[in-house]
This record gives structure tokens, sequence and C-alpha cells, in this order.
């Protein structure tokens, strides 16, 4: 069973968090929540769906988990300000570990300076920005372009799911 | 007196619109709000503050405005993936006329494709966009370059309506 990263903070986009915690739980894989500080909960743009965050990401290491998620929505635009989470997607990206990611986080991968030459799919508004880092910018349901499994929105979902599990 | 178009949707920094917005009107100058569909209104992110569109951005011309105010927030993200807003920003910036763009104002700039070799100031999390775009990132309160005056957040909302003002 796969150790599950997931960095998330306030404004996730809801279901970008929520089904894929649901499927890899179900299937016997374990989530930890990181984020800024441990201890703290955040919510989703809609309000609602707490999540406890586990541990500050200043304080995991890559060789602790076997995958990351990073969900999308707004939280990868406060993610990325801060230089741990940078440094942390970065150190995972140069893994060979699986990252799961949806929506906006590719920003978050932008920031870490982790896309040149990738392919890569997220949510049209950054699409120039994917481009502008040098990434190749495919609009499909599910990109798998070495350990980055991408997708764009919310109606990807099945797709992310079933293409992040059949790596774990 | 000056025609200044705001152009804005949803989820915007409060105090980027209201600030600027109201130090525009005391001086006497007009604003019209423009967004993806007129009539409609639309609120800030701590969802009060309604605006009202007065029009659609396919249905104007940069010839009836003198300026052009960006707020920031979560708008520009949301403005970025109408086509018909990136075209407008972009023959407004391909003008003589002041664009004053705050915070996350720079991503719609980005898609527009009109920051190569420019300087701008911009909200952190974006700072590798703008610098991916072909701009230079200044970090400081205001920057003027050309017809572009850029600030960071609302910290620097005095420097940015003062540059602003100063330019109509």
């Amino acid at each position: 069973m796969a150790r599950i990263a997931v960095i998330i903070t306030d404004m996730f986009e809801d279901s970008e968090y929520l089904q894929p915690a649901h499927a890899f739980l179900q299937e016997g894989h374990t989530l930890t929540h990181i984020g800024i500080k441990a201890g703290k909960t955040v919510t989703g743009k809609k309000e609602k769906n707490p999540v406890f965050i586990d541990k500050a990401v200043r304080d995991v290491k890559v060789d602790d988990f076997d995958a990351l998620l990073i969900p999308g929505g707004y939280s990868p635009d406060k993610l990325r300000v801060d230089e741990h989470a940078v440094e942390f997607v970065r150190r995972f990206m140069e893994s060979s570990k699986p990252v799961f990611s949806i929506c906006h986080a590719p920003q978050l991968l932008i920031t870490a300076k982790t896309l040149q030459g990738r392919k890569v799919a997220g949510w049209k508004s950054i699409k120039q920005d994917i481009i502008n880092a040098g990434a190749e910018f495919i609009d499909q349901e599910v990109v798998e372009d070495g350990n980055l499994i991408s997708s764009r929105s919310p109606a990807d979902l099945p797709a992310f799911i079933a293409a992040s599990l059949a790596r774990l």
C-alpha cells in the first residue's frame, strides 16, 4: 500500500481533493495532508470540507512518501509563495515517484521550475504560463509523462483517478 | 476628465477595486465596468462590494476609453480564459494609453502576450510566470514602464493610486 502526500491549503477545489482522496483510501493507501502549518484546518472553495494539516511541509521529506497529490483551485496559488512547499514539490518531481497534478496544480510545478520539456494538462486559465515554462500544454483528460500524471479540471476526475491508481 | 475602463469579474481583491475607483471618481473621472456579461453583478473575495457590469468586453473598444484598471484577486484568473477580455487587454497594452495593473492582474497581461521586455510589479505568487513571460519582475511598490503602471498588493495602493492619477 502506498503512502500518499497531499499538499493542500485554503481554497482548494473541493472535488479535486475529495474524489482522489476517497479513491486512494478505498484501495487501502494512506494519506498525509501537508501544508504551511501543522495542526491547522484548511477549507475548500465551497467553505466546507475541512482538511486537517497533519504535517508542515518544512518538516517532511520525499523519502516519507510514495506519491504526491496536488489538488487545484486556488490552493496552489497560495502554496507557491512558500519556499518549503516549492522545494518539496521540486524534489518530488526530481524523484521517480508519481506526482498527480490537476487544474491549477501546475502553478506550483512552474514555481519549482520543473516543467521544462514536460507534457502537461492543466486548467485553461494557466495555459500560457505552462507554455512559457517550457512545457507542452496538452488539452486532454489525462496526460502521463514520466512520473507526472496531470488533468485539466473536475470533469476529468474519473480518468485522473484511474491513471493515478494505476501508478500506486 | 478621463474615461476609465475597469475590467473585472467575481473574486476580485476588494480593496484593489474600491480604493482606486474611489480616488478616480473623486477627481472627476468616469468609470465603466466591463466584464464577461453586461448587466451582471459581480462580487469581490469578501463576497460583499457588488459591482454592476455596464458593458460586455466583446462590445467595447479601446477608443472608448483613456485608461484601463485591472484589479487583482482571482478575477484575472477568470478573465484570462475569455478571448474577448484577452484581446481587449492586448489592444490596450499596444495603445499608448495607461494600463493600471495590481497584484494578480499581470496574469491577464501574460495571456495577452504583452509582457515581453517589460518591467512589472505583481503579487509574489506569479513572479515566475512574469519572468517566464519575458518580463523583469520588480519588487517595489509601484513600477512605471511606458504605459504600464503596476504594483504588488493592497499594501501598495497609496503609491499605485498616486502614480495612476498622475497619468490621467
